[in-house]
């Protein structure tokens, strides 16, 4: 599961049981994770920005904007769970990979093989402002530099040996120095010499997701992830043919396609009948105020759209590459690109594509379809609501799918790893 | 108290009851830092540097060079600890100043005011050489940068006025805009727009420790440091006058002196007779290879002593201003001018000057004298063994400082700051 501390719509802490008082509190994630955990899910994800959200005032009135920072709260996490996957969002744009390879190998050891790490590359300028630059990368140069990243991490995990240490106080040896490997790595970006001063970690590597839709994103998911997110690109067919295009990438970086799962984002709006589901949706538009819809079109297209009535056919140019987040962006053109809808309907139309609405048993089709359809080896489930949605999916989705037989609910091993049928790599040294 | 993973010399962790194989495991430190809690401990301070020391293959083979990144860690004991304070290194050479002040406010926020962290500047080349530098900065370029480091970290916790949340379910708003500040800074080192993406820590700031005793590392303390580490300078007088020095300092600065506690560190070895305790120091001894020894000395004089006989008087030049620790480097500069040590007895020396060896009556006074007689406010405990160092600290020391009225063992309060006497500062905007 993946989530913002909300849930997955801006609106999402007006819900009715919605805590938005306990955000920074660790008992809000532990109690949520533990429901997740009686549902067998194998991950949980905690998604991270590096900056606040105020470039309209709308954006610091009706959004929230805080949160902790994820490794300090997987670390939490880790004592307070039992077996479900901590994942969390790394920017390989503003971070050293020194860092970041040290505390994803802590976390594994603290969590007895439970990390997973989301690589992104940063799309806000603001995040930028935040770290000494005056705009974020160009989109290529942040993936160039992702793929560089990722590769210095993976070699300072295998900076030491599994058996590197000896731990022998008779003889005086704690470590084996010739299980040790330096990196020495220079490239474009980085220039790190090693060794890593931790262990290498339970998993061998913790786990490796990504989520970029775009050529550059997909094309470094095919050579590196282990896991991607992908967004609903429009129908079985089309899911089909996304799940099938990033197993063909893996195969042509000569690996095997079962070793990167694909797990599009489903964020499952659940009702007794779908009236009651439809209602709900209702309620999270209404929910949301017009300014702050408006200003979020705003940000993912950079321009201002809020002069624009709401209930007037919004048709601007946008045919002009954009530095913002691909996915969003392409979906946003479609919608504009009909040529007859007004802003509400295309922020409704929005609003509804990015939830599946329905009844526990439709919800559980959609899901069957996906899976044995050759679309899907798993969900990223995003929830409209936290707590609520959580407690919802495992009491009424997750009985209904063990039914079906298409899930077990049940964790396969106790690392990250194996509940999601991935291999232990190894060491680059063999 | 403050660590090393396994405890205050490079060969504590082959003493006996030292747990080395399970140096990365947070069972190991929740255990001591709840004996530690036991005793009324306020701060459980974890060590930190950002490299492995292999400069010397001794150095591989018979030290301790793994460890986990200090904030994972902390997140995970927040969990497992009830009372003690989470602090941790910090090198404001090789970290950017919004990562420090997120993780910083969620470990305050996840430990529910325990939070602190301990500035250092970093003086190996070792670990410039991990983050794409060459060599690592120049002394006082270090301490400039330190300054303006704290600054934004300080400022950017004052980005969220404490009242600034409303989570209004009913009126859609989450925040004030108006109680919202944008900290702009740009100066010699960062240039960060801000705001923080975490609400104001419960502690207003997290304890902000440090250790420099250098000139420059002095000034910086005096201007900024709630407590500040320090090594024995050599008798009660001299302790006296290195006290005073700090208080004068805050003082000069504008600041109460009594928000600048004065911590010596202490490293007790504790016997039931003083011929037990130093066995236990000639154990120490024992247990550390020659090889070790020079390696450790070259390291910190950068040159190679190694070719120099253990047994021959050691008189080499150490007028040339040095890049490295400052106060260690003063120790043997201090010892090597006595000019009739040799390597081996230069050691000792520097061994010995590091423990306080006794009974824990011996010590007990050791402390009162230092603590009643204007030349320390309490104590940076650094264990030679852990956890048995620990345990016998808690079990035999504290009861008899408990009799003397020194030390009353129970929390104060419930946050860091609560604990060790320091009040919650107010945000810079109000």
């Amino acid at each position: 599961m993946i989530f913002y501390p909300g849930g997955e719509h801006l609106a999402s802490w007006r819900l009715p049981g919605a805590q938005p008082e306990r955000y920074l509190d660790v008992g809000y994630y532990r109690d949520f994770a533990r429901t997740a955990e009686r549902g067998g899910f194998a991950t949980l994800f905690i998604a991270d920005e590096l900056y606040v959200w105020d470039r309209y005032r709308s954006g610091i009135d009706h959004v929230v904007n805080i949160r902790t920072e994820p490794f300090t709260l997987l670390g939490a996490l880790s004592q307070v769970t039992e077996q479900i996957g901590l994942a969390a969002t790394v920017s390989t744009t503003y971070n050293e990979p020194y860092h970041v390879a040290r505390k994803l190998a802590s976390l594994d050891f603290l969590s007895s093989g439970r990390a997973g790490w989301n690589v992104v590359t940063s799309a806000s300028d603001e995040e930028a402002w935040n770290f000494g630059r005056d705009a974020n990368l160009d989109h290529t140069v942040r993936y160039r530099r992702a793929q560089e990243f990722i590769d210095v991490v993976e070699g300072l995990w295998d900076s030491w040996d599994d058996d590197a240490f000896r731990y022998d106080k008779e003889s005086g040896y704690f470590a084996d120095a010739s299980k040790l490997h330096r990196l020495d790595h220079r490239g474009e970006f980085f220039t790190v010499r090693g060794p890593l001063n931790i262990a290498r970690p339970p998993q061998g590597r913790p786990v490796l997701f990504q989520a970029g839709a775009s050529e550059a994103g997909r094309a470094l998911a095919g050579a590196t992830a282990e896991a991607v997110f992908t967004l609903d690109p429009g129908g079985h067919k089309a899911a089909q043919a996304l799940y099938d295009d990033y197993k063909a990438r893996a195969r042509a970086n000569g690996r095997d396609p079962d070793h990167l799962k694909v797990l599009p984002a489903l964020s499952p709006i659940i009702g007794e009948t779908t009236k009651q589901a439809e209602e709900y949706l209702d309620l999270v538009e209404e929910l949301t105020p017009d300014r702050l819809s408006l200003d979020w079109l705003s940000h993912y297209l950079q321009f201002d759209v809020s002069s624009h009535p709401m209930d007037e056919v919004f048709q601007p140019d946008l045919s002009a590459p954009t530095n913002q987040v691909q996915s969003v962006h392409a979906q946003i053109k479609r919608l504009v690109g009909v040529g007859r809808f007004t802003l509400r309907q295309i922020n409704r139309a929005m609003l509804r594509s990015r939830f599946l609405v329905g009844t526990p048993d439709t919800i559980a089709d959609f899901i069957e379809k996906r899976f044995t359809g050759g679309a899907a080896d798993g969900f990223m489930l995003a929830f409209s609501s936290i707590p609520v949605g959580v407690e919802q999916f495992v009491e009424l989705v997750v009985p209904e799918l063990k039914k079906r037989g298409v899930y077990t609910g049940e964790y396969r091993g106790t690392t990250h790893r194996e509940n999601l049928g991935l291999p232990v790599p190894r060491s680059r040294y063999g």
